[in-house]
């Protein structure tokens, strides 16, 4: 298990470029922000959807790192998103992550997204990351 | 807006082949349960991805069908499944499905699937429904 | 790597109720079939949802094994169905999966699937296949 | 239908900020690449999520604008992602689109995503487009 603190601090140092803030990590879950720029947006006013596929990423990344503890190679296997409401041009992306498996090869997680303030989802998302094997402490001396 | 009775009625007629029982309809959701037999089940005890399949398709549809009224020819368009957890061999399977987003020609929802009695979800499903134009003003009247 | 005889073999004894014929297995890839009957179709004369994904899962599996060879305990994780048009109510549904990647621990594949004799897909299904650590020589002698 | 001329024009309009060259669009599909630089990178070398996922989804507008002509108000209504092997981080991404069904309300492709000059995918996409109802000739002058 990794607190807010430790996870904060580890994304800062991956992912130094990414505008993604996280706001919570915990009881299997994390909700991250990130803010939305004239870059972001597609003509219409509309936030692009890789945007939105970048926020719920991480979003799942940082909670799982809440629940594994920092594991830096996990990487994403695959991801579903159903687009539901346009967002705000001028308001953040919250993304809310909830864990629905860990196991030991493969975590499940969805992502319900957000413009600041409002209670309706702009997008969901269901993604699945692989967690590398854990190396026994002996195996772990050997290398 | 269709109530519990009513839908219950509608799937009895229009699925009469289906195994599922409609617990609850209603605040842009749905439960409904069915029981598992010898004739569902894989080698190993686990109940097969299609049974699963089977009760989130129609948790969705019946959600669906309390939200907009008793609507026949939506169809399912897409649905993506994640398997978490092995079921239980003889405890009927559970679908809670919760409506996303139900727009003029789209449906998104989500469906958690469960053994009975378990609080930790065997099966999590996205699925989406295509609504069919609603008749013009002299339908409307009609009903 | 296994034969399409092997294969056969090996879906008759594991699955022993399924209504699935595998006509080829190799180069990545496999075609399976399966006959429609009255029990498998939806009012309106359409074969539900869940045929249609069981015959794509096990069109994935059956290329799965006849890449890595019999390996039992591989099991679906994830699995992405677009339905595309109506099936004939009275001709075999035919599932064609190309796999798309066959890792250490995951699989991914693709399956078209078809009501025989046409050319446009009823359904597309992407899917994902957990495969079991393969056990080193000695651990399967001691089994 | 159009050309790639004119879908070229339109996506250089519509979409100025796309780093994604159209290569070629017919047939019921497109193929779209994009250069990568560092800012697409993440730690490891590996070319982001996100940026696969924007290369897919103009890879669907594209063939779908090929195929029922300029129609700006189509939008992304479902996304599904598997990363399959990790891009170059010195390779254009290039995107093959192949539509699965253009219907009245709904079309769906999948699009096979490389790093240029490789013939193993990186990643494998099938994502879901709502088109917008066409107004009969009278709607559109009246508008």
């Amino acid at each position: 298990m990794a607190t807010t603190e430790e996870v904060t601090a580890f994304i800062s140092a991956e992912l130094p470029q990414t505008k993604c803030v996280v706001r919570e990590v915990g009881n299997g879950g994390a909700t991250v922000s990130r803010e939305i720029g004239p870059s972001d947006l597609r003509p219409g006013g509309t936030v692009s959807g890789p945007v939105l596929v970048g926020v719920a990423d991480v979003a799942l990344y940082v909670a799982l790192l809440g629940e594994i503890g920092i594991v830096p190679l996990a990487v994403t296997t695959s991801l579903t998103i159903n687009f539901l409401r346009k967002p705000a041009a001028n308001k953040s992306i919250i993304g809310v992550c909830k864990l629905l498996k860990v196991g030991k090869v493969l975590a499940v997680g969805e992502v319900s997204l957000y413009s600041e303030g409002t209670s309706e989802p702009v997008a969901h998302v269901v993604g699945t990351y692989s967690i590398p094997p854990r190396a026994p402490a002996t195996a772990v001396v050997a290398r």
